[in-house]
């Protein structure tokens, strides 16, 4: 491609476009931003060739616009590009795909294909960009009923020339599937950290100890809060059937534990390394 | 030191036999376990010189026994070593310190130190074991008061002769320590797998999707049941603490995700990714 435009110069947006320059897979790439000093760092650092605060500037004669940004602002972000009248491809990465689909239904004139790389970082900014970040990750494809298929093509194209695996769901498929797999991780991420923290208030020396299983547990926990707000605020059904079925496990434990119920403590953990080994198959990192 | 014997052939028995052997520090490793399977394979694989199922057979004329063994069945071997009259250099490897040193207490005829590396695997076995898991990890040393400063001296230079970082605290505070950032993360990381397997039953195809989020945080939840059952038993008032703190966090989240409260989520969020950031600040793997 000629020019493409990525808007939102985060981690996500910054690692595309680093993605697709080492694909070969666009001569230009062009950043749009809120705040310009993210787009001059991204220049400098070669990961854009062009920068605009502008978003009518930024899309002019772009052959795809891909929107990195939190999901809200995916959402208003369509309404924009609808209003410019954008012609070319348009696709996302944002996290949930029903608010955002259901929006981009309104605007049928809009070349619109929902996707979700299932790769991240919680490195924010240009310090966490990575052109390897979608090597081999899944990509989940939610197109509309009535998509054009070259579009749709075009789309899944340039997905398999960056090296992901594709999945086609339903917006509502995906919107449960990434509660479970990736929103309720999350949700277990952030309340474990802020109850380690919570108890270590007075003596926060105990984390000098901490080994690999505190590291691993709470690393996402760390992430974007504007991100995790707006999966929460658009993915609110499925990560409430996740927390509630969290919680019911949770009391479970609690009582084992109480109890001092032997045999249940050894079923419930038998569980898990059994569930883990079998649907994580390589254990490592 | 000429003979060593380490009493229990899992992961951590394993991996303490190679760093002695790794360092130098022992001519000779004997390895005790129920199993004669596991010893051959110990044999076979160089980890251990000599093997034997029968612990006054194994103890004999060694300088130092190591105790590698899930908690509840440190506490019996305490007891078989008194009955044994065993006068060298006693350590374990226990998870959790309160129990067992209080067991110690009514041997005082032991020349016990209570230890625990915080290291470890999810990989169970000798498939798990390995000669650099000590390496720069933290030791949390729990001696008795009234320990025989020679004693605790000739402990402690083990430690450090394996490259370990060494902590001294009473078994309390240990146990405390440990429940937040060892036993929280576990359980956490066990009921997020087993609520995930149970959503996902109908489609376990899902996990196929799943990125590194979901990896890290489920990665300990994997690990060996008896282990961790014990550690509940002997560690149940401070599990339990931090389980009323997670389940506060849990109906916070679950609250704010409910009514739509877009600031508080924001705020939950801000505050994991700040502690996150602050206490464990290598953010990376």
């Amino acid at each position: 491609m000629e020019k493409v435009t990525i808007i939102g110069m985060g981690m996500m947006g910054a690692s595309f476009a680093l993605a697709l320059k080492r694909a070969g897979l666009a001569q230009s790439v062009c950043g749009v931003a809120r705040r310009s000093a993210a787009l001059e760092e991204a220049l400098q650092k070669g990961i854009i060739d062009c920068g605009t605060t502008n978003i009518g500037v930024g899309v002019r004669d772009a052959e795809m616009v891909v929107i990195a940004t939190p999901v809200c602002a995916v959402m208003n972000l369509l309404s924009m590009l609808s209003e410019l009248k954008y012609t070319g491809v348009i696709i996302d990465l944002g996290s949930t795909k029903q608010a955002i689909c259901e929006i981009a239904e309104t605007f049928p004139q809009l070349r619109f294909v929902g996707c979700h790389p299932m790769a991240g970082s919680e490195i924010p900014g240009l310090i966490g960009a990575n052109a390897a970040l979608f090597d081999g990750a899944p990509v989940i494809i939610t197109p509309a009923d009535n998509v054009d298929p070259a579009l749709l093509e075009r789309v899944t194209g340039l997905w398999e020339a960056l090296g992901c695996r594709i999945t086609f769901m339903n917006p509502e498929e995906h919107d449960f599937s990434v509660a479970v797999i990736s929103h309720l991780p999350y949700l277990a991420s952030v309340i474990t950290m802020n109850t380690a923290a919570e108890l270590a208030q007075d003596d926060p020396g105990i984390f000098s100890l901490i080994a690999g299983g505190f590291r691993d547990t709470t690393r996402i926990s760390a992430g974007d809060p504007v991100m995790w707000r707006d999966i929460c605020l658009t993915n609110r059904g499925h990560i409430l059937t996740a927390l509630a079925k969290l919680k019911s496990w949770l009391n479970d434990v609690e009582q084992a534990v109480e109890s001092e119920d032997s045999d249940r403590l050894y079923n419930i953990f038998q569980t898990s390394q059994k569930q883990r080994r079998t649907y994580i198959p390589k254990n490592g990192k």
